[in-house]
């Protein structure tokens, strides 16, 4: 687990997703341990992006795919809910409406794209116009397959615009999907959301993994890499995503920015003056 | 504090700040245990969030305004970080950009406030438009006094359609300012965001007070109730307004809502057709 970066899709490679085991927890000694690691790396997480808010310079954007219940929620509420919610925001990009479907599939996806010093997090994203796009027929192979393209050159420019940016598919298998389904239809907190369309889009299954594969390969670049998360153990998946996000800020060696004004200046100015006039300070 | 509707500024009066104690903390019996409170509350704001959300039909609007060095910040950090961010918004509204200061003074806090299910913070609102506008004369009296009656047709219409508002105004002492001030200027962590015009506002801290007074006064309604909150001491801020907002979000008396599917049907027609076709499910 310390080289989560094992997880990362070499850039020109193609994950075999069939290969690559959705229940693994290597080198995790338990949920247990796990859960006092996140916690452990949540609040380094806030301490980093304070820094990323004061250095305003850079920012962070995190893209998370995965199938219906693949655990983007839980991903958010677990590892990304530590941060500060002011300086963090989380867009879910669903059916596009009139608006975003009058335009490029890139459009909606850009307005929400981090300012400095910011977090963004997507809760699906562009790649959706190469996944349900593709394997539902909404566009036919000539525009979705032209997307690639576009989406690297998208992600580089927000890259060369101090945007760094991690794309996590949360990988599960199948058995595991229907597991989660069969506690939802048990749970009656979120009996409300079931709906037929989640069993329904099951039939699919090989298309999206086909689908993911392809977006793999074509958009794993150094400025914006792939991760496939092993993403049965929702523990597992959770300190993997969080270790990864800790690499990543700590790599980016954030620093505070100087004072802007003169310190002692300040002190000088205002502090015995108002100390003197208030008379209530010591 | 189980009274924490005390801090409201009922609607037609006019709070004296002076006599209102900024170091108050009744009832409360100290720092530690107020943190346990606010951490077993902050979780049951995030279950009452979840309800929020789920049931999709109405939403929550929090303006928080103070001075400088008044806490909105910290507020933040320690209350309203316990929300799920998928579902908070935090606005930090600054001085107007061009596209802002083009229009109405509302225009730019419409667009951002919550919808059905979601909730949104206000770093600083509308409100200033009443606060700064008006102890800086940016507009004449004739402009800011129309204002107030503008921003409750406003909040109307937001209630009316489902938001519920809650205002604190985080009241501090001029001392407790400068106290804060003072820290800041030793901490290594917060010297970057120093500025000049911190103490430069301290001039104009009377004309504040009443510019706040009469806000307090003409924009406390029933529909969108002010608070006062003593806010020099931290916890006890943070508990006062943790309190308020677990009471308000209770007394919204959430419900899921049913399912959209016949669950049975849904058991019966794929979980164990599933189930045998995969030949894995118990």
């Amino acid at each position: 687990m310390d080289d989560c970066h094992r997880y990362r899709v070499e850039p020109g490679s193609r994950p075999r997703l069939a290969d690559l085991d959705p229940a693994e927890h290597e080198g995790a000694t338990g949920k247990r341990e796990a859960k006092a690691r996140i916690e452990a790396t949540g609040r380094r997480l806030r301490e980093l992006q304070y820094l990323l808010y004061a250095e305003n310079r850079r920012s962070l954007l995190v893209c998370l795919q995965a199938l219906d219940a693949g655990g983007k929620d839980g991903t958010i509420r677990h590892v990304l809910g530590y941060m500060n919610p002011q300086g963090c925001r989380v867009h879910a990009f669903r059916v596009p409406n009139e608006e975003e479907a009058a335009r490029d599939f890139l459009w909606r996806v850009h307005r929400r794209t981090p300012r400095r010093g910011e977090v963004a997090i997507f809760n699906r994203s562009h790649y959706e116009d190469v996944l349900v796009a593709r394997v539902h027929g909404l566009v036919p192979k000539a525009v979705w397959s032209r997307r690639y393209a576009a989406i690297n050159e998208f992600e580089r420019l927000l890259h060369e615009n101090g945007t760094h940016i991690l794309k996590f598919f949360l990988h599960i298998s199948k058995e595991e999907q229907l597991r989660r389904f069969r506690k939802r239809l048990e749970d009656p907190g979120r009996q409300w959301k079931i709906s037929e369309a989640d069993y329904e889009e099951r039939r699919y299954w090989d298309d999206y993994q086909l689908a993911y594969e392809d977006a793999l390969h074509h958009c794993s670049t150094a400025h914006a890499p792939w991760y496939v998360i092993p993403a049965d153990h929702k523990w597992y998946r959770n300190l993997a995503v969080s270790q990864i996000l800790l690499q990543t800020l700590e790599g980016l060696q954030l620093q505070l920015p100087p004072p802007r004004v003169d310190l002692e200046a300040i002190r000088r100015r205002y502090h015995r003056e108002l100390a003197d006039k208030d008379g209530r300070e010591d």
